[in-house]
């Protein structure tokens, strides 16, 4: 995206990058050497004429972008999802965003892929019986195998599309939701978000990879659980707040859902009183997909990359969030 | 293989099947039609003239095969191991087994990438936290991926095949053990059993996929565990006898293995009063990684292609074991 003329004035300036995201000396030596300053997170009420901001602070974030002493012009997260920021303050003052998408799409696939088979090879039972010391065979048709379900997707981007990719290699061809309804490779079919009821009535897996943004606040609700009939496993990988957790519960209750697989939830960190917590057929993981000792690296060549095309072309080529849409 | 001369005289008579592994009545009328006559377990001791015996009883199986009204040529197992049949009274009789190999190998391929997950992506602490309400989020580094593992397979036979073929999809090309260090598909390369220490020196994962025979009884013990140091994941889905459980209790107390995922035991049921239950690095599953509601029809489908085979051309062209070996 060519620049407007607006912010014409802040090229060939000097780029002060402050950089709540952790940097090694290596990485902050790489950025100078690009012709940027970088400011440290703890400098940030002090540091002046930041005009880049490298991840993110949830209280110190905003007070950064609104401070008359800074300008900035271009936010480079170290997440996917960029709901937490202040979107509609950015977009009036026609701030640009990239995100980390993609750098945790690997991580983020290979959790969906272990949940789906703690629950279809009947881990989630002996881990029960292993703490009573029980040796308790499952009926065979209890267990199930991941080749032969059918896997309905909500989000076919990045995340959506590491995770079929993955599918594939068990055999698994999935069916993809997305805005339009436009195929995508790996899946064996897409449809619409409006047309999804069809598709998901007799579905064995439902998995939601999808970014949280007003049309999919609480898109998995009480209309959506009363239409299936024992799915066997909900995942939630995308955000918490497409899930209506009291909904979920009734659903799980009454067997609309047999098990589900959380790691993003309403409130961050899940609440101790909420009755979440005690559901046998759920596991809950902190929020922790993406995790991985091998994924910081790509985020921080997200940044550079970013640097690089703004200082020579005046473009962020690497994953340009559109503002208004929300990812 | 060709029959030999002295068991020539049973061809041409009718099979006399005892079906120790459940028959669905379809099934039943399929062997029927075959030219077979079906003799359901419970007769076990009052029939006569048995010819084959599908499936096995532990303690009734030894009784017909000696009984001297029966004469027993061929054992179509429904497991893939044999080692629990008298295969010296076997041998000495030429008698010929079938196993059941490739029937779950699909199931057992699966569950073992469920439990490489459940320790790579944190659920093994997650499920712990879980229990006591705690949001509590691994430190980045403890996360893996299973894409970047070095993982060393022993047993390169349909099972270890099946695991390597899952792994490919990960973007993992794995080791394999084998006798003679053959190369297979889907492996990266290959060592015979005798040269495998250079070999899991460094790995991150071993996986058990070898028959018991005489040359893996305890091959997994003290003398194998003090060459690895933090083995993140060892896995048995091979024969419990394979290892020595009190040598690698001790390698996971001193961290030569970090986690461990069992499904198969020295005795079984695992004892109530094993160690092993308690270890907190370690899954345990009832001897269950081959179940799936997908997998008996396969087993079926032997019997039947190998009566056929047998009945037509005197041969038995599936899955024939050599009983000197044991599989």
């Amino acid at each position: 995206m060519k620049v407007t003329e607006m912010s014409k004035e802040v090229f060939h300036m000097t780029e002060r990058i402050l950089a709540f995201q952790p940097l090694t000396s290596d990485q902050a030596q790489e950025l100078t050497t690009l012709g940027a300053e970088v400011i440290p997170a703890d400098d940030w009420e002090t540091a002046t004429g930041i005009t880049v901001i490298f991840g993110w602070h949830r209280e110190h974030g905003p007070k950064v972008l609104q401070n008359p002493a800074n300008t900035i012009h271009w936010i480079q997260t170290a997440s996917a999802g960029v709901d937490y920021l202040p979107l509609d303050w950015i977009k009036a003052h026609q701030i640009r965003v990239t995100n980390a998408s993609g750098a945790y799409s690997g991580a983020i696939a290979e959790s969906t892929i272990g949940y789906l088979l703690y629950f279809l090879r009947g881990f989630n039972e002996s881990v029960k019986n292993q703490a009573g010391h029980f040796w308790q065979r499952p009926a065979r048709s209890d267990l199930g195998l991941l080749s032969n379900q059918k896997i309905v997707i909500y989000g076919t981007g990045s995340i959506g599309q590491a995770i079929a990719n993955l599918l594939n290699g068990f055999g698994n061809y999935p069916f993809g939701v997305n805005r339009t309804g436009h195929g995508v490779t790996g899946f064996q079919g897409a449809v619409a978000l409006a047309d999804d009821t069809g598709l998901v009535k007799d579905a064995d897996v439902v998995i939601n990879a999808m970014p949280a943004t007003s049309a999919t606040d609480h898109y998995f609700g009480r209309d959506y659980f009363k239409h299936l009939d024992g799915l066997r496993v909900f995942v939630n990988v995308g955000r918490g707040k497409s899930v209506d957790e009291a909904a979920l519960m009734d659903a799980l209750l009454y067997q609309n859902v047999l098990h589900a697989a959380l790691d993003v939830f309403e409130t961050e960190p899940l609440p101790k009183t909420s009755r979440l917590w005690d559901y046998p057929n759920v596991i809950i993981t902190p929020h922790q997909t993406g995790f991985a000792a091998e994924n910081t690296l790509p985020i921080f060549g997200y940044l550079k990359d970013n640097l690089t095309s703004w200082t020579t072309d005046h473009e962020l080529t690497v994953n340009l969030v559109d503002v208004s849409r929300g990812y």
